[in-house]
């Protein structure tokens, strides 16, 4: 940590925070530059929220933190890439790029089984699909409940995908872990804390989407409270983070995936549809992710888009999405990847 | 509602649009101008997510919703401004600017007590302060929990000063609101709509603070959810938007206190210590706050800032929250109110 | 345009409002909705402003623009996509993606000119380089100027690669013309209006860099500016938007891609290297732009990026950009197109 | 400068960063910590990009500039407020709050002489109005040049008030500085150097409106432009910033006026016209900032807000202005100022 000195700082009130320093139990290196210092802190280990102890004292400017406040999700703890394996046949984060697909809500048995098979014969290996919805509206469709999980869960039986579905709250976490292969973890809850704790001690792999306006390293934070209990199998999703720009829904943020790599050793995906919000410019933002290195990718799809209760207009259709899958394929070997595809199915 | 279709798109184009208004039971209005059409719908009530049906259709170019989403928290169905009282002597939302004040967390007793007596005796008549504490960190301190809760309850029989502490979770509102008077609703839990519901149902009024990156629309519609359930005291506080500019902790968003009033009857706060981060900018944002018409402010006040467990870089001390307090009731009274002071305390 | 009125505006309120839409010779349509009325607005041509006229109007909540404020940059006046000449060789715009490469600055002969071997041998056909640069600060280096110029059309005439630089102001667009195949006018000018107007006039194509919080229609509107003049070669080049986000030196808007491709035939193109601000996210952005489609990059190659006089740390040396190129070229072929490469190389 | 080596970085790799500092004249700290290296590094005079140097070597992970990019603008080397006095009447920057007030635009004689006599009634000292208007779109009205001048010399000459008006490019500031007291920078060429270099020798004061997206360091760096030519009477003006809220035209960033102070000797002032976007905000915006401190206003008033070519929905009227006026005044007494009212006028 480096503590900066306001200018012109006499050195006997620089004493005050180097001897602060020691009773904290660590070292103090003070450079006197010309009418600027700056003091280096070493020790270990540093407490979390040393930065607030000393911002606080008379003359000092501001703090710079050097070392990071996460641990678990950082390549200095866990130096190979994380590889988390749903039963036999899928993998998250090796070679091949991973796609999930499906509708933003279950609605019905009929149209999740219709998108189930659609996407399966198109090559993905995961099925997305919202039993508890968020809303922004307490007056809009919130989604089936448990009723929506045993939906899903006939689909996985009929098509073998594994299935991936929002959890908003501790008290549900049970429920939806009795029949989810992962854990989504939606935007708004990306710094619900006690929400993380409870799926991280669930068993089960966890996709943590990246809040609206959250910092990586606040993403990645909050993929250490998961890590924490014990769960090192954490998916982080990329899908749009809220500027002034109004053409797009969100704006992709395509620059996490390379730099949630120089950072950590977790799988990064992209979801180009709550990114766009159009569906129009979700194969070119599917597109863009792949060759950007992601891991994988979350697209919505629903049979009918303009019938859907949830974000219809950023759904693709069975068709649109049948016909991305080759060219998601082709960039994928472009960046000397493959697209994770189900072996019975040909793309 | 209003459907905006693409330039150029022919007349038979729209029908299909204006046929999916009237399968919904609604009023379709086509007005077709030079190479542009576009369609007006009316009819009661028009469904929630009725845009994203429309903006899926063939021909679309883009919706524009007429009505507001939120009706209880809006004028049209209370047009009168809510006042809250707690018990017989504090008033929220009146004449009077309500100043609440406290320490980030509670962390000792003596901490707490120190912090109330200074408090009241400067004015204010809530004492803010956490017993659970959401920390973008796993390994920062999190709140005493429950016994923070009973060094609030002691510091309320001691000095008179009502209560204002968070709630993180569903699961703990009954515990919280055996102690609090008013229950706090974090930024990051702006949008855990179970968390609202749960409060919602609690009895007791709510202080509701915005998002990081919450548009002014979706903070009221955050406000439905806790009234949806029952509870029609909610009070709104701002306390800084995430933005480009670093040079405070984030952005305080001013003029959210006038575009909330015009469009809800809702009390409306500033938490100018959230928003500035740094303890100097404090006073000239909390002096802001109450000349743009805020009915009250929330300020960290810890009797010494630099041994703060959380938050003491933007705490002010017990003296300069003395001195800040006849500085807002001066400008109080130059934009026509007061401050509202216990009656025992002069300012 | 579309006029909302205030919820429960009676009738009488409405009709001056409908009177001024007829005073300026266009017709109004109203709706009237339950409690709420719309107005319709039809006629040609709807003045510019048109919307401020009516916004400030009693009972009048807001105003809608329907039709697009840009007219030349749009598909409607320019139904096939522009494609740029630049001599018999070199085109922009077409099936091939154009690489531009070179130095943030031209420095010197010998660094501009090595730089020039190298991007021409790697598979580049125009070069970039400052000699004009914007500095955010009056003490950094600001470039060479007219000899910068000099250098610039040596490397050309040695190398065949065609040039592009930036103007700043409008008294330089004759010195620049004189040397400069493309004229780049820098983010930082984007809405410099006389400047625009200036290159509008010079006879040579612009590239219109995005203002850093521009948004798409606003740009747009910019290079409607220099197509008023006469000149109809304009090249958008998104190089990031400033978002909260600090990992990255700007975000990178890859969205704006499709979103430019659906509103305008104008050539669009990515710079990854002012977006992600430190080179090792470079090609992971190039990737990801030739991916969303874009019809051209602009990359900062640099012999000795840590000697460079700006933007070293941004910059690719040789072997980084020879080594992004057959990537990009794979990324390009998955995506249905190819690199334009100049004929006597092979990539 | 501080620069930070990647965790685990060798000694013998901190080496080449320790001989590049000594290469360049300065002198280097190294502190070696647990699994991390930083090396303070001091010396005078600092290069302006020596960052970006040391950013780019093998092993650093970043740099942490210490010492400020400006000096003329800042407290340390002109440790006095700045007071700038038009004639022997009026002055900015003092203990006075200076009010300026007027039309978007000169539009005619009678509207401008109208609004002088309004708002010199009211108790404004400065009248604006623009002759030269940036618009969004060529399409739209763009002032009416030196006739526009002419206008405001005589509303000047009928009225005493001082005028302030808006030069857009290098090549007009002579022709406007032969007319105004003030010239204004819009924020649209806040950072249009060669602009500001040329009002920096223009021998008149300078009001600088800051970016729609500038750190408050960027604006210093845009003012130390005007000042590094002699000109060290610069007025820096918050006009509101762009983020992602669409219920104002932009965010008033009220904090700026405080921040501003704490690191600049100049006078801060805050349109809250531009900021609202809406009449109806303008007054609440316009009270927060003088009482956060700032020196000074500028707000848009037109006799006939419905008439206006620019900017009508966010004007005041002659009244509102008129009813405005002693709010602020007193708001102003209250933070223990005044304003500053022409001695022939009673507020």
């Amino acid at each position: 940590m480096i503590i900066i000195m306001k200018t012109g700082t006499p050195k006997e009130d620089v004493q005050p925070v180097i001897d602060r320093v020691g009773e904290l139990g660590l070292q103090a290196h003070p450079i006197y530059g010309e009418g600027q210092t700056i003091v280096g802190v070493v020790g270990t280990p540093l407490p979390p929220s040393l930065d607030e102890l000393f911002e606080v004292l008379p003359g000092v400017e501001r703090v710079v933190r050097v070392s990071r406040k996460y641990k678990l999700a950082g390549w200095d703890f866990h130096p190979a890439k994380t590889v988390i394996r749903l039963g036999d046949d899928v993998v998250i984060g090796g070679d091949a790029v991973t796609i999930i697909a499906g509708p933003c809500s279950v609605e019905t048995h009929d149209q999740t089984l219709a998108t189930a098979h659609a996407v399966k014969a198109a090559g993905a290996t995961l099925l997305r699909g919202g039993a508890y919805k968020p809303r922004t509206s307490p007056y809009e469709f919130r989604g089936l409940g448990e009723a929506g999980l045993e939906i899903l869960a006939e689909a996985r039986a009929e098509t073998g995908l594994r299935i991936i579905t929002e959890v908003m709250t501790p008290s549900d976490v049970a429920v939806v872990g009795r029949y989810t292969d992962v854990f989504q973890i939606g935007a708004r809850n990306c710094q619900n804390y006690l929400l993380l704790e409870e799926v991280g001690q669930a068993g089960k792999p966890v996709m943590l989407k990246r809040g609206l306006s959250l910092l990586i390293e606040e993403w990645l934070l909050a993929a250490e409270y998961v890590m924490a209990q014990g769960n090192p199998d954490v998916i982080l999703c990329e899908r749009g983070i809220r500027t002034f720009e109004q053409a797009t829904r969100n704006t992709l943020d395509v620059s996490a995936v390379p730099v949630v790599q120089s950072l950590s050793h977790l799988p990064v995906f992209i979801d180009p549809s709550h990114a766009a919000g159009k569906r129009a410019f979700v194969g070119a933002l599917a597109l863009a992710g792949v060759a950007a290195g992601a891991d994988g990718l979350m697209i919505e799809v629903h049979p009918s888009p303009d019938q859907a209760l949830s974000d219809g207009a950023q759904s693709l259709d069975g068709p649109e999405f049948a016909a991305l899958m080759p060219q998601l394929q082709a960039v994928a070997e472009a960046v000397g990847r493959t697209l994770q595809i189900p072996s019975e199915v040909a793309v």
